[in-house]
């Protein structure tokens, strides 16, 4: 991973982002003059914008209207600093609800409109000021809305959704950094792990790897030994101790794109059942990596991975998928699972995994995240996949 | 802060936590027979449990069907585990979707019902193995739902919001922890800025140490100089520099509980404008310290900090509240605002606040959180409000 901080916010500021996006979304034919939208994803898919406020509490809605060339953003009046910090422009900047800031003068919050009294209010002065004549075609999130205030508009989602399913240049970069950073919190803890260490020590390591980079680490699963099996759930105090599995399950974002990997190691040397169960997990990964390409569709990705993993020493095997899109949300589409007949196409951005949680027993996943390519896929990590043990326990002592 | 994590966990499980919480809620004379809730923060105050997978991705919806001495979780498959482990009772669970563990037997998820097909039929579920015959009366958070299944419901919204006003002992426990986890951060981050010293590594410093204590970090505001204004913002890769005023606003959460608190810390030493403005944001907080207390409103609370902050050096001081309610949001009433006439309780937990943000100068706020009392209040932190230099410049060299 070569790609740092600084190299992302020299080649690409968020403004060219968003327009790169736009430009993708309003070359579709059934594209509207404008779309307005409130997920907060899909706001930052055409603005560029990931909001801290509005994530931290959803009532500080927010909302975009844009075009192929603009991106109004609504946001509340307290997070207009960090907005404008993003988008430049304060002619783009509509505020509502009361928040004070002593503001500064042109190409600063001074320059934008002053904060009206509510949401609705402020999505009309959007609208308004991209189109007093009300004569243009907006897209939504949705049949209809009440903040359209009597405009004629359609449900823009299907247009969304495709246009997000796959991926960017610019897109796959945010991605693959994100998942650099994850990767760097991997290597902390694996490094750090061993008897005695409990699961929290660990996910501090890997919250400030992640921090440090710029990312927000968003679920930060480091579980072991009987733990290992609770799928998405907090690390606890519990120490690791030897003969037990440390699953380092991750999502993070960065600029509102999520990262999801996992590694699992052993502490000290794996039984022959752990080491049979990993070879079993690793083949079912693997046939995923050898089987996605452009044209093959999810649910023969799916076929491919379940077979390898029953063939390679879990014949009991059962998962109801093996992967998924990733991008704005943590799980976007395609599902790489058994109703899902999408052909695959260069540049959408995939999860790769196939987890084994036996409850008591404990859990173990590799999972990592591929670009589909014409002729095959590119990794977007490059830590190891091979098994690893933790604790002093060199792995050349594994037969 | 002498609690630690596991006096907590000794003193407390999850399962006592919420049945305190139910008997709040079920002890008023207008209480319905039983609540079901859709909303994570009601799901967590009624059950305890809060959910990674929920929060990660809010399409795995999540719900509960309380009565006073019963909750009935309802979880999708894949979040099964996690929350089995927070409420121990599998005849308690109700999972929906499709998620591959493999189960173990008695007092695990194999005693537990197979998962359903779809959210709606896991509620379904919950409501028939609680009232098979249909006769009693369901509180719910809106006018009516689909979910109820043609049950007789009514609004519970005004009850639970009026039990989440006044916390119990244990929660006050809760949120006095997750924000000692933040104030070991905010200490760590100011032993360690220095001018050169980045924002993201501070963010990095005090990410580890809310992870290390198992809270989780959602919205680490690490911004100095000019950034200082930019409110609810992302730390960037901006160095410290001798000037700047460095802000520290964190939001955090432990078992869904938020902490909110804030330092401001000068690099070398402030200039004579800093200090004053410092000194009158000072003297806001310190105002409502010495009014808060059972008996006076929200109004005055307002009224009180704002004259004070005027008074003490900054006569044009605006702002829209000077503190909130604090609990399973991050923002919940009273609002300690000019419109808010709630007579503050015994039991309140308040966040107290006079940030100063100006454009291109920089920011700066002490923000605390304190319990209402019969007599007046108590700090939930203990951490020092006095004017803080960091980058090797001491306090005493200040006039």
């Amino acid at each position: 991973m070569m790609t740092t901080l600084s190299d992302m916010n020299e080649v690409w500021g968020n403004s060219d982002l968003a327009l790169a996006r736009r430009a993708r979304v309003f070359s579709d034919p059934t594209a509207p003059d404008a779309i307005l939208c409130f997920d907060p994803a899909n706001v930052a898919y055409l603005s560029g914008y990931a909001s801290m406020s509005s994530d931290m509490n959803p009532a500080y809605r927010i909302g975009v209207l844009a075009t192929a060339d603009s991106a109004r953003l609504i946001v509340s009046a307290g997070d207009g600093p960090a907005a404008l910090e993003c988008i430049c422009d304060p002619s783009m900047l509509f505020r509502y609800g009361e928040f004070h800031v002593v503001t500064a003068g042109q190409n600063r919050l001074g320059a934008a409109r002053p904060a009206v009294a509510d949401f609705g209010a402020a999505v009309r002065d959007a609208l308004d000021s991209w189109d007093p004549g009300r004569q243009r075609r907006i897209g939504i999130e949705g049949e209809t809305s009440d903040l359209v205030d009597g405009r004629s508009c359609f449900d823009a989602r299907p247009l969304l959704r495709r246009s997000r399913l796959v991926k960017l240049p610019h897109e796959i970069a945010i991605i693959r950094y994100c998942l650099s950073l994850m990767q760097r919190g991997i290597e902390a803890a694996l490094d750090a792990a061993a008897p005695g260490v409990n699961e929290r020590d660990l996910a501090a390591l890997v919250s400030a790897e992640i921090t440090r980079g710029g990312g927000v680490p968003r679920s930060i699963a480091v579980t072991s030994g009987p733990r290992a099996a609770n799928v998405d759930a907090f690390a606890s105090g519990r120490r690791l101790a030897i003969g037990d599995v440390l699953r380092i399950d991750l999502g993070a974002t960065f600029r509102g794109y999520w990262g999801d990997m996992a590694r699992s190691a052993f502490i000290g040397l794996p039984s022959s059942e752990q080491e049979q169960c990993f070879a079993a997990i690793s083949a079912g990964v693997e046939a995923e990596r050898q089987v996605i390409r452009a044209g093959i569709t999810a649910s023969e990705v799916f076929a491919a991975a379940i077979a390898a993993t029953r063939d390679a020493g879990l014949p009991q095997f059962a998962r109801h998928h093996v992967g998924h899109g990733l991008g704005l949300n943590i799980t976007e589409a395609p599902l790489l699972a058994l109703g899902d007949h999408t052909v695959l196409q260069s540049g959408m951005v995939l999860c790769i995994e196939t987890p084994l949680y036996r409850e008591t027993w404990g859990g173990m996943m590799t999972e990592d995240v591929v670009v589909v390519t014409e002729n095959g896929n590119t990794p977007l990590t490059d830590l190891s996949r091979d098994l690893r043990t933790c604790g002093g326990v060199p792995c050349s002592s594994i037969a």
